[in-house]
């Protein structure tokens, strides 16, 4: 197979992303060449997008963006034998060392050489998908179940990461979980949760339309929406407001008999909300610190400590790719492609990236996950 | 409060099974008396009724049997503060010693001192709840979900068997679960496997109509009806046979792209079926022994050690009712009421034991799950 | 049996410990009196002498200290079969309510009810054990393995903090573990470490003389003294020089061809040492807060989560006691009981806390760990 | 680098193994070459030795044997950065996909692609370590403590199966460990649970010298001559004698104030064997089968399933490598290269066979661990 012409959504620097046509590469030995069906964007991609950077990864070379996608095979490298022409894959977009402790244990998601699609932490960055042929190591691709679509495999990108923490804070049948923010990620960590078999699946925003969708929608049991009040000045005064604010939703919305959650999914990276989800697990609980805004946040350690609320950050996923297809595969997450609000042609892929950016769609309504694809 | 008249089917003997009126003191302190709604029938209840023994435990004195029971408080004994007269409840049958070095770090099923209801093990015996009436500590009481039935409060016995076994083969979401078995234990682990996010939940019995109605209902994704072979005579020969089965499951439905289920659920106690269970397990994966109908079985170990298949035995279960009564009141268990297929008032309960042994009722339905109550 | 004399120390209000001849009664049902032979005192007791309170825990009766202890059975109440006079005992000073969700499960430490001697959180006070006599729910006392000395039995209970703090952090065999702070409770951690087969043990004070001990005894494998700065102003400076230290540490004396250790255990409870422990850990590792002494910590809290290091608190222990005492029965914790360096005899006890204050004994011998007793 | 002459010893069928001259070319891309130190034989080489097969895994073509193995690097292939020449090595010799759902969580010796050396499974075979040079993969080689021998490192091997079973095991400090058989294997099972703070470690052989052995050197707290009675015929006759043996065992050499052993590691693959490990282990306790010598086993499953006594197979080792060598290195498994009674050079490998295979060496000497190497 020669040469292929490619369609690539490039980033220059701020707010200069370029539709450029160039050539792509035969797939190497291991490697399948995919063509993009669909790709979310994510908070990272919008940060790359308005900064030229993503906190301290700053582009130095042009680099496409994207890397939750999913596609079809068009071509197979070298040595590849499970994988054909034709089949629907997931691209899992992070290509570890494999030979470190980390690697070897089954954490390779910790893995300090990987190479991740879309971002400029590795040098020379790491092309994302946000093109319509990829080339990507079939040890890194998975098969899509017949009843998953291309939007639902894109998916399984942010759904990793919410699954991942599922497992690192062992969300387990009959259990009680909270999650703070409705965005898409709250969302699909509510999905999760409830996959798992949680039976109250309660969560807390200071939208009220994204509350309201997580209730109507059935990803939550019930939803606090939280009143908008002026950041306090002070830290002091700030604990006291975000310990008060876990007492409301507590009182609200905690479980029967129980001095708090079982586990809290903090999904917004609020420093507030940190304060706040540790006050509202339980004695043993967990809080996983999924949403990461600020490098370094106030904690109140000793209502962690003397109750044992662990405190769990996730870093990305490793080896949820199939379990995420099966449970899709499977009907075990329904309603979550209805997340996928908003979707937009890649040669439009300027108009996606300023929609995302305004928060709305041009018809002014609420943008929850936003496709790049074969639209 | 004083002496109330309490109607009692006390087990004599073999067949001999006398309903009586018999006082019942009133509620010691810690104790509440409650007014017993419903009381399933299993296994070892059938045993005892048809023996007058379970096993090598022998009825010495007459007994009381029943342990999967729920009712109403109708009196509270000293001291207890946290349980009021009219509050329904779910009854866990078995009083633990609480300073054990087992009780004490949670597995309190192991307790070598415990005292179950309708068990002759301990002497003097432990009546059990075939009775109107039945005085019990309220440390071992779990208050209702207003959703919650007393039917479905009485399947939490059982149910707590097969959560209890779920949780030590750690069913996770996404993993694939085989249950071996499709009599009501079977059924309510096919419940619990998707309760847990398990994707695929394959049933295999050789009763067509119980694999049928595992499917129809929903608690299997598929079945398989395992051909009524003769036992084979010699064990070398049977061991062949199990691993012949093993296959035949696997083929027809084991999980694409696999070497196994990553949990195999074995409720039949059989040993071919016990061989079978080994087999079908992926290499990494587990089984958990749940039926336990022989002492001693020929296994094929060397097929376990070589691929890591760990085998996990369950006895009752610890801790399980809170989260099992929370699963049930929170809808994410549909179906498992239809377990009930038969009921007796207590007062026809030599009619209810005559159906059970007959496995049908006078109708010549299956029985999958009968309860004796307040009907 | 009718009452006994006994000898209390009883504080009365900060630096107000009076030492009273008060009659005892004779051991409930279930309880053992116990001669108390040794008591070692640690910083809430402390606390407690020199506030009249500990944190919130306000003194509002008088109340005997002292809840590290051991002694001999003189004394048996109605019901106790296990336990016989002249049997020698460690306490275990916390009495839970056996009743709750975290008592069944195992986690009895969390329990909401516990009664906790020398502890002013709960009214009426439950006292203390620095008297000649206690009596004690035998459920609560642990037998002393014969080569267990009662200054060993009596360290038992901070080293049972440092076990629950290791357990948690899962420590094992071949790993890496370093210990902030060179004080009883860090040398205690490091014993345990080494217990569990951690094949390197770092330990870091500011203290010259604590780490030379930590390292000539045999505790650490390496020693880092910590140059005494003056505490940086802002928080950002701090923080900033948390890592530059973590990093210090970590060229020093970090394992070869790793990114940090396994398990980092904080004892020290200062703020920018908890920083440091989040810095020194490896991704994917664990610190262990086991030290406490700010309610609320500014932590680098996206560098605990983008490397996936676990944060957890301790809050005594469960399930040590008998693990403990085997390790010292066995010959495991060799060197441990030489941290008792000054014993003072109960009548003497407020001699021992002055001497506790001025962290030196008349003689100006360092204090490691100060015992009142039967000396 | 270009090709170099390399005596290797060749099986080419039953006690048909020769000594050969052949070159070997330069290690490829990723690899290493490393002239081999030393080499432990096992049972399995022994029976390749005997019966030119080891159970089902016959040998089709001529094959080197040998994969307990230590060297030193002598070239380095293309692409070859962290391994320089000179560089002393432990090899590991089981080389996995790396793409499998089990080699990615961590569980790479369940491999189905994995490539052993010395094993006939795979075709063409695997060469294996008896020869003076070998190319190895650089991600299976592990630098060497200074203070670790060729001998140590070559031991890592064998150690590595019974650390990876003392892991899945959850050996934990303070646990009671039990050893049935006391050849190499078992003695390194005795190692690491003290290595892990097992505070007993009793072993139990039929051979005298090897139970004295094990006490004398410091492996065993205490040990059982098991009295070597004829094999009953009958299975019944054989589990009841078996449960016997248990008791014995229990009554003379258990824990104190236990119903048995925290963890029982089987490592004689008897049948009988494996039917006491389920009776001298406590209610929740562990049973790992490392011995493996029949296909099938009558196992008296209810004793095991109705104290939840967990039967946990173990294939090899997985991620054991780096913490076995850091515990030699760090002298935390003291006296353990007593266990190399009995060395050949590799031009000797023939006698070093028959040697094995006689039991003792020329003079009469017990072999416990027999290596070949440079001598």
């Amino acid at each position: 197979m020669s040469e292929q012409s490619n369609l690539a959504a490039v980033l220059h620097g701020a707010k200069d992303l370029r539709l450029t046509k160039r050539p792509i590469s035969a797939p190497a030995p291991g490697e399948a060449q995919v063509a993009i069906k669909a790709t979310g964007l994510c908070g990272s991609d919008l940060h790359y997008y308005i900064h030229g950077r993503n906190g301290e990864y700053v582009l130095k070379t042009p680099m496409c963006l994207g890397h939750e996608s999913a596609g079809i095979i068009t071509a197979i490298g070298e040595g590849v034998t499970d994988y054909k022409v034709g089949e629907r894959v997931a691209i899992e977009a992070g290509v570890y060392c494999g030979a470190c402790r980390l690697c070897k244990t089954g954490r390779y998601n910790l893995c300090t050489k990987m190479r991740f699609n879309s971002s400029a932490k590795v040098f020379p960055h790491q092309d994302g998908s946000l093109q319509s042929l990829l080339n990507h190591p079939v040890t890194h691709l998975h098969k899509l179940p017949d009843s998953c679509s291309y939007e639902a495999a894109a998916l399984v990108e942010p759904l990793s990461v919410v699954l991942h923490a599922a497992r690192r804070a062992h969300i387990a049948a009959g259990q009680t979980v909270l999650v703070l923010g409705a965005g898409a990620v709250g969302l699909l960590a509510l999905a999760v949760a409830k996959a798992h078999g949680a039976t109250h699946t309660v969560v807390v925003d200071i939208n009220e339309e994204r509350v309201k969708f997580a209730v109507d929608e059935g990803f939550a049991t019930s939803g606090y929406v939280l009143p908008r009040t002026p950041r306090p000045e002070t830290s002091a005064a700030g604990l006291e407001a975000a310990k008060a604010t876990a007492g409301d939703i507590l009182t609200g919305y905690g479980p029967v008999d129980s001095d708090g959650f079982d586990v809290v999914m903090e999904c917004t990276g609020v420093e507030t909300c940190m304060q706040a989800a540790i006050h509202t697990a339980r004695p043993g609980g967990k809080v996983v610190f999924i949403g990461m805004g600020t490098p370094n946040a106030t904690l109140p350690i000793s209502a962690a400590a003397f109750r044992e609320v662990d405190l769990l950050g996730v870093f990305r996923y490793a080896n949820t790719y199939p379990d995420a297809l099966a449970l899709f595969g499977s009907g075990r997450l329904p309603g979550v492609e209805k997340l996928v609000t908003t979707r937009f042609p890649l040669e439009k892929v300027n108009e996606a990236f300023e929609a995302l950016l305004a928060g709305k769609d041009k018809d002014g309504n609420m943008i929850m996950k936003l496709m790049v694809g074969d639209y």
